[in-house]
């Protein structure tokens, strides 16, 4: 992790009544600019497709990530470059990058006002959110028997925070982390957004080429959201587990796309919303069936 | 709060490796488009500005709050109505809402399509997200000298979660929470979406014309990000609180405001990022000369 993704900073601390002055470790926010660059040789043109609020450190993969999780590329190789632009400004920081597409790659720019999911026929609603994505997504079948032991299960937010300790006293970064069945830790990526974790993950996934990640693990360390179902969707992971709860559209698109969706993941206890049959539990089939 | 924010359904809940079928509860999450009409009366149109992601409930403050935190609308004055529009959808959910604007009012739409702190004219970066929103912030100064006392301040998140109650079960929703000096609630507001939690909040505020908020206290239940500060700083909120950890830019953007921020607050301890003059210390002036 890239040293400018923490600020040293004096705080005022209190404790117990008593205040002092320390130094604290608070996770940096920056804006991000992306630009897509496409067309024919001759007629190449550049236009903004977004700009988020992030962490600074793997900002081609979070790019990368963003253009496929909308749906704007279809793969790796539609990619031919990307850099960062230096523009003029006081700060001159490393905050527009530019994903410049193969030259017979026609992006689906359709939607980059809204996001797809919102923009359904249907009109607005979670079922035509739910039915924009099966359009788009390319891993729809998730119909994969891939599965995973309880025990490894309930080891993996364990996994995250070893691998995380250098945040630890930030406290402010999301985590998305891959692991393989056996509990092995894959990629791991921080943000202060979380949406934007997970497009880093899914942009180096895509750059090694693991898609559709189908007999694999997400494990997401807050809640679950619909927007990040629909993102892990998009790359055709199939088990997701999340520290945190998660909300009744990220269920029904779990259930609707057959992906196994665990919350509240602890050492003791879990839930499981979806698709339970991927996750091997002692005695299961007697209690479920109670 | 209304009974539609909470879903009721099935889950397999493992608890030391044995398993069970229980109903839990999950908060919703469904999309809401944001509609704006305005215009001279022989001349209205209407445009859709937004489609966030949020939990029902409170949509008429949310659509108001949201149209005045992102600078578009200046007050409560501008608007005429707001009012749900129901499309032709199998589910026929409440997820159009239209604010009508008063006849002579002109909407700041020029920024609609990205927020309007990331298309100032320095550029990407923070210091240019700050600037952006001194030159739209009616309430810039922050120069209020007001205080709260320490005792006070660490109650404050055990009478949010006495508040939020009904929600414990889910676990899935951010909260926002307006205080006056005397640690009494006079305000909260809850959703999947902590900028829709504020947004409901500013919206509620926003009708009760008890704008600039320069005598209250904003508690945000999880981390403070710029996001966050933007859209208090617009309400003219001058001591936020945050059970979480702030950003790097969130700091920056409340140093640069005047805003007193607090983050990790908990009944023992907490740190001041900014503006620490308005928290009432004990024996402050002395260790802070350390």
């Amino acid at each position: 992790m890239p040293s400018n993704a923490i600020l040293i900073m004096p705080v005022t601390r209190l404790t117990n009544g008593e205040s002092e002055v320390v130094n604290d470790l608070v996770a940096i926010e920056e804006p991000l600019e992306i630009r897509l660059e496409h067309g024919p040789a001759h007629q190449r043109k550049t236009q903004n497709i977004s700009v988020t609020m992030r962490t600074p450190g793997h900002d081609a993969e979070l790019a990368t990530g963003f253009l496929f999780t909308e749906g704007i590329i279809k793969s790796a190789k539609d990619v031919q470059q990307v850099d960062y632009k230096f523009i003029a400004c006081a700060e001159n920081r490393e905050n527009v990058i530019e994903v410049s597409l193969v030259a017979d790659v026609v992006p689906h720019l359709q939607n980059t006002e809204r996001n797809f999911y919102t923009t359904s026929s249907c009109g607005v609603c979670g079922k035509g959110s739910i039915n924009a994505i099966r359009t788009v997504s390319d891993y729809q079948s998730a119909d994969f028997n891939n599965t995973i032991d309880t025990e490894i299960l309930t080891a993996l937010p364990g996994i995250l925070r070893h691998n995380q300790k250098v945040f630890e006293d930030t406290g402010g970064l999301h985590a998305s982390a891959l692991f393989d069945p056996e509990g092995n830790l894959l990629l791991l990526r921080e943000d202060v957004g979380r949406h934007n974790a997970l497009d880093k993950l899914i942009g180096a996934a895509i750059s090694q080429q693991i898609l559709p990640m189908n007999n694999h693990v997400l494990l997401l360390s807050g809640r679950a959201s619909f927007e990040l179902i629909q993102k892990a969707a998009m790359a055709g992971i199939n088990i997701i587990v999340a520290v945190g709860a998660p909300s009744s559209l990220a269920v029904q698109l779990a259930q609707e796309f057959n992906i196994t969706l665990v919350g509240f993941l602890r050492v003791q206890r879990f839930n499981i919303y979806t698709a339970p049959q991927r996750i091997l539990i002692p005695n299961y089939e007697d209690s479920y069936q109670k």
